[in-house]
């Protein structure tokens, strides 16, 4: 058996044991086709009941009524940020509302600038990107063709703990790094997309919950993979679909839905572990030094400070000695953070508390 | 073991089997990191080794100088006709030329016309695309900002023998079902793309080799993720690539330079692995009728038909019990295509000869 670690990389990232078992186990041939699951046509019967049943658990999982479509799309969030006003944005609303709380707002609003104005109903750069907005704090365009934020920004550790309220304009969501790790309102938005290789499965497919009526802004003059209503009539199969991405996803999804018992029990675990974390970060005296405030705190990417650049850097490298690894903050901010998603065990967070505890008594003046 | 057929499928197709193994046997950790390839950053030592060695695989084995970049890229063909005419059309060259031989090549200039007046240079509907022109036939346009063709058309069975001559203008071709299958006088190419589901690895990416002269024609006003510019700036790691995909295709480009020894070979074990089934079709005193003429067969794809629709269904039903699968022709054109591709085993093809010869001899008057 090979070893693993404790993988706390912020995406891709740690998937259940149990789905890379059967991914292994099934790799040379599944059954039916006697073919792997990387040689089969995205047309075949086997792959038509892969791509139903990823789709089916994702709508069970979350509650999704037949007014959404739910589609698998490649290209990541960066080709989704163009594709949203490209689709979205109207002649007669040719501007968006974007909330910008780090790092992934701002760059979802780089790219729709490129199409049309767009407003900032909200900026924390001012105070670093610690916390979200409440619905007071927003400036709301009333005309905008829909309202885009980031749930769970994934370098700050900062996250929304509810939608905001965006009246009557369409909420176009960007759940990439939180998608999953709790049970959501889903009536309340118009679009919600995840890219999978935080929660969901490996690099090189997004899922995108787009509510139907949307669809009818897709202009035929896009370009049809740009194009989010030909990808819904298509059912995501208007090309070769990204076939294995897809297949671990069904399997991801089955993990939760039969191992876990659903997003209710996943977001308790998710609670539980984040506050084990957190309460060694506030219970540190200081040693640790949270980026988030504590209303805005991410249950999935934990970021956090040391006391010197030098105990960083020994903080990293022992853990990753001791197989607790990937924990060094994303480039542009430093520090260090705990990306803990659905699939990171229990057990995982607890080695991870532990290490923290034992390094602070070594370090701590 | 998990019993495998020989698997005929256009794509996503059949894999070296030593490849799949490594994947199967990987899959839980890779030594490094002790996490599998689905959970490690695309930023991580581990993975820029993986990417590296692909890009260099590539280079070895077609010979692709420091004058071109190796993309890998996602969204599939269908993104990439697109892409192109977005990035390549000029203020003073606004239209491209399209040769058309097959379906393909039809649906990117459907994608290409969305975006300025495309110069059909030659259409072989006539004749129901069976052939590939003569470099006379062509229309060129000389102000055209570059040439399109499709060397190899997957459902029709059509390849190119030689490029067309295209002068000073650049050549843009979709080598997805052909990419790798034999050497290639790169320099002659502007842009060659492929996706990596037919020859190279699973679905999921897309590689490109573009001239570097090129890429100046991109404009900043583009979205990030339509730019090829800025993907090659940034070494395909704009954002998170598709891991697993290159993964793969690193390990294909590594059977094809260490297992097979390089194109060279792999292009002669081609040519005898389409002669068995093209001597078959000509020896069957016309109980199988080639699609393609003699002279733009394709090595890749050996589409053919029967005498009856009953058959046809009889032929693919029997193959498919003898474990020579997925053997239907695309549901636009019907009949049999046989997708011989770089790692379908000579057994596999002498099976299927076999199996040709067995049905004809019961079943022809």
């Amino acid at each position: 058996m090979t070893q693993r670690a404790y993988n706390f990389a912020a995406g891709p990232a740690t998937l259940p044991e149990t789905v890379l078992e059967q991914v292994q186990r099934e790799m040379m041939a599944l059954p039916g086709p006697k073919a792997s699951i990387l040689e089969i046509s995205h047309r075949s019967p086997t792959f038509k009941e892969i791509i139903e049943a990823a789709e089916k658990n994702i709508r069970t999982l979350l509650g999704i009524s037949d007014d959404y479509s739910v589609l698998f799309l490649q290209g990541g969030g960066r080709l989704l940020f163009s594709m949203i006003p490209m689709n979205l944005l109207t002649e007669s609303q040719p501007s968006a509302d974007y909330i910008l709380t780090g790092s992934w707002g701002k760059a979802a609003i780089k790219e729709a600038k490129k199409l049309g104005s767009m407003n900032v109903a909200w900026d924390g750069a001012d105070d670093k990107y610690t916390y979200t907005p409440s619905d007071t704090d927003l400036k709301l365009d009333p005309n905008a063709a829909y309202v885009h934020y980031t749930c769970n920004e994934t370098i700050e550790g900062v996250q929304f703990a509810a939608e905001p309220q965006a009246g009557q304009v369409p909420l176009v969501c960007d759940a990439s790094s939180d998608f999953m790790h709790k049970p959501l309102p889903i009536d309340r938005y118009g679009m919600i997309y995840a890219c999978a290789q935080k929660n969901m499965g490996p690099a090189g497919v997004s899922i995108v919950v787009v509510r139907k009526n949307l669809l009818e802004r897709s202009s035929d003059e896009l370009g049809s993979y740009l194009d989010f209503k030909l990808h819904a009539d298509q059912g995501s199969l208007m090309n070769t679909a990204p076939t294995f991405a897809i297949y671990v996803v069904r399997l991801v999804t089955d993990w939760l839905l039969n191992d876990i018992g659903g997003l209710d029990k996943m977001y308790s675990i998710n609670q539980a572990k984040a506050k084990m974390l957190y309460d060694t970060i506030d219970s540190s005296n200081g040693f640790y030094d949270g980026h988030a405030r504590k209303d805005s705190r991410s249950l999935m990417n934990v970021s956090f400070r040391l006391p010197s650049e030098e105990l960083t850097t020994q903080f990293i490298d022992q853990a990753d000695a001791a197989d607790l690894t990937a924990l060094a903050g994303h480039r542009s901010v430093g520090g260090v953070r705990a990306s803990i998603y659905n699939a990171m065990p229990v057990a995982g967070v607890e080695a991870l508390r532990d290490f923290m505890i034992d390094f602070r008594d070594k370090h701590a003046k």
